[in-house]
């Protein structure tokens, strides 16, 4: 955040174009969110903790309340499947709730939206640590859309083990999942091409084909939402690629910070899934023969699509949750305790 | 077949252009095979066997074994996973391996040919007819890839159920399976567009979510072998929309005529999977703005991607064939009496 403004890395034109959004006002921030601007569980979150300090700083004494409550249910109605999300707006709220000075309220804003950030990079950093010990020297991992740094302040969730293991040594190659509609495997495999891990982009269609073949020793991926049972909101896919491991008998781990965790809801069942427009569906972007940022339409006008952009896998899945805290097992007592230390 | 020419519908540029490709040699129909202008398992197979009749018309006395075998061999070796590819070649072969004049081989070549396609086109009607008594008025149905007319000489397998269910007036919606990397949904989702059958195309990655939601009563999909232990090799993905029909307990029928058949193939450990080239990931077709059919390149240069274009489906997952003969079981002794009929 600089001054009022808070700066993103433009995720819409990657891998083709590094390009960086700013954000002048919370509107902008929540714009920025809801059209993926910026994405990824930790990064969403961490933008909408900023979104609130910025309003904090646009509102002013006559109208302070009102505003701030307009800006929190436009930043929370961006998206809404990821917990991050709320977390970060709670974590600012809770922190100027008794704060009665606007200097004050505003200086403290932004100073725990920073806190917040931080906390996320340095959760992502353990969750590489604790992770890199399930990674042995030779494996091969999928996983699923981008988990990234992109994804996160900084090391990601789900890659940053990977990323871990390999600066420590260990030879490692990622299977990438496409991750249709988005295309977010085209992020994880421009970041793991700049980390220098060995991988190769899959069709969506084609995990099974290389489980079954047991040419993929474990599968580690993020989250959007985790809740109290241990089901899992993630990118759509993500229960297609759960099954499928656990029908090959290949360990399924899911990498999150507790910032993820949703202990207000039970089960999976009560995970509202965000479904996204049909043209995510319908254009794919990509560049031109100039290398241009350019879309095309891959199906005619007047054809019928369906966009749910999240499913939930049940707990039941999951082999573990790699957390910043230490890894634990997919279910109610485990997570209970993780809420505990 | 008009004279020695063959007429293919341009699979390549639908659905966004009708366009007819003529492949004036058999060189250029194996081409045509190669390169996907034409696709799926019973129209390569037609095409296949038309190319063998080309072959014996460009053949002259002095060199006509040569000429033939050498057109086999190429024949052969444009789609390795095929089966009907292989049976309808073998079908010419076998029709004039005992004669000698050179009129009456081409003579019979042709006529074979247009036999084997008319077979083709009967079979799927009759395939249409059997799937249909499975097909309950208001069902939804799951599909992966293409297996309608295009893919067939007529009604097609996987489709042909359901195009005879919408014309008996039965209520049915189709789960269109976008079907990564070749997009092969779109041409479904053109079918069924105009044969009025209610759908919506989605990304692979979304059939479980569905599925696990129970608002998929039952999936049928083609093949491109079926070996004697009912062992399916199928489009890349076929196998991950097995595993899931399965964990949610939903049928998963395979439809195809006899010719797909392999009973020369013990199991799918047998089946020759062929890869593709990385193009099919890295590029993706459409329409520009301006409607004209375009292609943008999706990961950038230097990307590694890898284009496995068909996997083994294991007889468990599968309830049964649908084939031209009746409903089987997808089990060795069902198939052994399919072939005793």
């Amino acid at each position: 955040m600089e001054g009022n403004n808070v700066q993103l890395i433009e995720q819409r034109l990657l891998p083709h174009k590094f390009e960086i959004f700013t954000a002048k006002n919370h509107n902008e921030t929540a714009f920025a969110i809801k059209d993926m601007i910026v994405r990824g569980a930790g990064a969403i979150g961490a933008t909408a903790a900023y979104g609130i300090a910025q309003a904090t700083l646009e509102a002013d004494e006559s109208n302070f309340k009102e505003y701030i409550w307009k800006a929190v249910e436009t930043i929370r109605s961006t998206r809404p499947t990821a917990q991050n999300l709320f977390t970060g707006v709670n974590f600012i709220l809770n922190s100027i709730k008794d704060l009665e000075d606007l200097e004050e309220i505003r200086k403290v804003a932004v100073e725990k939206a920073n806190e917040f950030a931080d906390y996320d990079a340095d959760a992502c950093k353990k969750i590489g640590e604790h992770g890199n010990s399930l990674i042995k020297d030779g494996f091969k991992i999928g996983t699923h859309c981008n988990a990234g740094w992109l994804a996160f302040v900084d090391w990601g969730s789900a890659l940053s083990p990977i990323f871990t293991a390999n600066r420590a040594g260990k030879d490692v190659f990622v299977f990438v999942d496409e991750t249709r509609p988005r295309i977010q495997g085209s992020l994880t495999a421009w970041e793991l091409q700049n980390e220098n891990v060995k991988y190769a982009i899959i069709a969506d269609n084609a995990v099974g084909y290389y489980m079954k073949k047991k040419k993929i020793d474990m599968v580690i991926t993020g989250a959007d939402r985790i809740v109290v049972n241990g089901d899992v909101a993630n990118k759509i896919g993500t229960y297609e690629k759960a099954v499928l491991a656990k029908e090959n008998g290949i360990p399924f781990y899911v990498a999150a910070p507790t910032t993820t965790f949703d202990m207000e809801t039970e089960n999976g069942d009560g995970i509202d899934i965000e479904e996204r427009h049909e043209d995510e569906m319908l254009f794919i972007q990509g560049t031109d023969k100039d290398g241009n940022v350019d879309k095309v339409r891959v199906y005619p006008k007047g054809s019928n699509v369906k966009n749910p952009a999240f499913d939930v896998t049940p707990s039941k899945y999951i082999t573990g949750f790699i957390t910043e805290k230490g890894i634990i097992r997919a279910d109610k007592e485990s997570i209970k305790k993780l809420f505990e230390r």
